[in-house]
């Protein structure tokens, strides 16, 4: 499989190079890492075993890549605004999209642009953080769950999460694409934004009893959005928060995406975790008060 | 009248210097300035002129200064539990204690220690920050109301009213003090708060449509809050809103006195202005979600 990468960034990188390790082209657009990825290879430093890729396909302009099997669109989703033009020259007759991109509206973007039947969504349970150019660290999780954004089973999605498990990327297919999501935002919601807010990594935020109890809270909101939205069955909150905040509090000083982005200065994915989860609440009835409050003051720190 | 003032801070200094002007005698409870004030006297830099008082009668112990006819308390509510000691050396037969803090169940501790009589409370809006030991600087407003402690009117609390007019803070005598205390909070609360939790003054604050969104919403849960305490009559929220958000905006610059504590390392008036309010406003059934987060996050800040 000829796999195109829009989005090299810590996701994109991990996952292109899980898939090149397993014997698929990957073929990598890149800006900055260019020259050190193309002179050096990439190194994953992974808490699975560390391994290093010595030949790296990457590429300045997607033009150069041309059409592909399989995008993998890492892409931040403050960078929407160039996603499509990014993605138009990779995409050919037989072409499936994935976006592995944070919260909602993505793959309305891509569908928009392309045709709904093109595009498959993915979540990505993975902690990593790049390191210096051409490095990656993989510091846990990894486990993707994707669909079609048209909604249903197939056999195709069937067949990529066969072809990342092979790649040791647990990954199960879902028939229901947008219950993922927002099971996803249950913990993008509260963990990126407070960890982003008050510059403390997971284990330090839920480590303080506010913490731990402001993002219980948090999540509430989510579950109850996320329960208006006809999903093909609820979310069960009582018995997936616990879990979900136990599985964070096994994380080891994990930084969120969003927390690492305003270190580095870098916009904030306000539109996709925030903005787009509130406005379809809202259009639902449901309140999400503390999420709304999350979502204000981190445009301020961002706006400051 | 003799006015001993204990929490000689921004407040405290700025109101004793006020009374001591106009011919009051004021002794002053201080620990940290003792040695400057004594020394070189108190400047109070103020937007309606500044003026200096070469003898300040500062005094390290409250037995030294012993009982007198008002004390005035402006000691933060953080070192409430050292109050009562710090004012029982001053309580006479006719001493009238006349607490300026901020928040809540400042006044139900000195009714509790000496007698619900003993007590006014009073609600400053003032603008003030010390500057090096023995300078206070008046930024802004600094009108008092102030009523009594067990409700209604009275002759002293109109008499005290009188006093502080005639030495130029513009005071108002209240019959429903608690109502006069839920209206600050709806300042308090927002203000004092965020401008903690992003180390940006009210006017930045304001200036940022999420700030001044946020603020609005903060204060409708305030006014709700309030309104459920069988005050005398319901506070407008429609038209108060407005008004306090108009103020503020007036004002230049200010930082608030928790995100001054903030910054300087001091503890935060939390169960005063956060807890308590929204201990009686559960007590009610009136959920305060965004003033819960912000103290959420406040209490995550100060315990890092």
């Amino acid at each position: 499989m000829h796999v195109g990468v829009v989005g090299a960034g810590a996701l994109g990188l991990y996952y292109g190079a899980m898939l090149q390790r397993a014997g698929h082209t990957v073929s990598y657009l890149l800006r900055s890492d260019y020259q050190a990825l193309n002179a050096a290879g990439l190194t994953v430093h992974s808490i699975n075993g560390d391994f290093y890729l010595p030949e790296v396909r990457g590429y300045r302009t997607a033009e150069e890549i041309g059409p592909v099997d399989l995008v993998l669109v890492g892409l931040k989703t403050f960078a929407n605004h160039c996603m499509i033009d990014l993605v138009r020259p990779l995409v050919g007759a037989q072409t499936m999209i994935l976006t592995l991109q944070n919260g909602l509206g993505n793959e309305e973007l891509l569908a928009d642009a392309f045709s709904p039947q093109t595009v498959l969504g993915g979540i990505a349970f993975l902690c990593s953080n790049r390191g210096e150019p051409g490095h990656v660290h993989h510091l846990g999780e990894g486990r993707i769950r994707l669909g079609e954004f048209s909604g249903g089973d197939s056999e195709r999605s069937r067949m990529l999460a066969d072809e990342f498990s092979r790649a040791g990327v647990p990954c199960q297919a879902v028939t229901d694409l947008r219950k993922a999501r927002w099971e996803k935002l249950i913990w993008n919601i509260p963990f990126n934004g407070l960890c982003a807010l008050l510059n403390q990594n997971v284990n330090l935020l839920l480590g303080h009893a506010s913490g731990k109890q402001l993002a219980g809270q948090i999540m509430e909101e989510v579950v109850a959005a996320g329960n208006a939205q006809s999903l093909s069955k609820p979310i069960d909150g009582a018995a997936f928060i616990p879990r979900m905040i136990g599985m964070t509090e096994q994380m080891d000083n994990y930084c969120p995406s969003m927390m690492i982005d305003r270190q580095q200065g870098r916009p904030l994915e306000l539109e996709a975790i925030y903005r787009i989860p509130l406005r379809m609440a809202a259009q639902k009835g449901v309140a999400m008060p503390k999420t709304e409050m999350l979502c204000q003051l981190l445009d301020m720190e961002e706006h400051q």
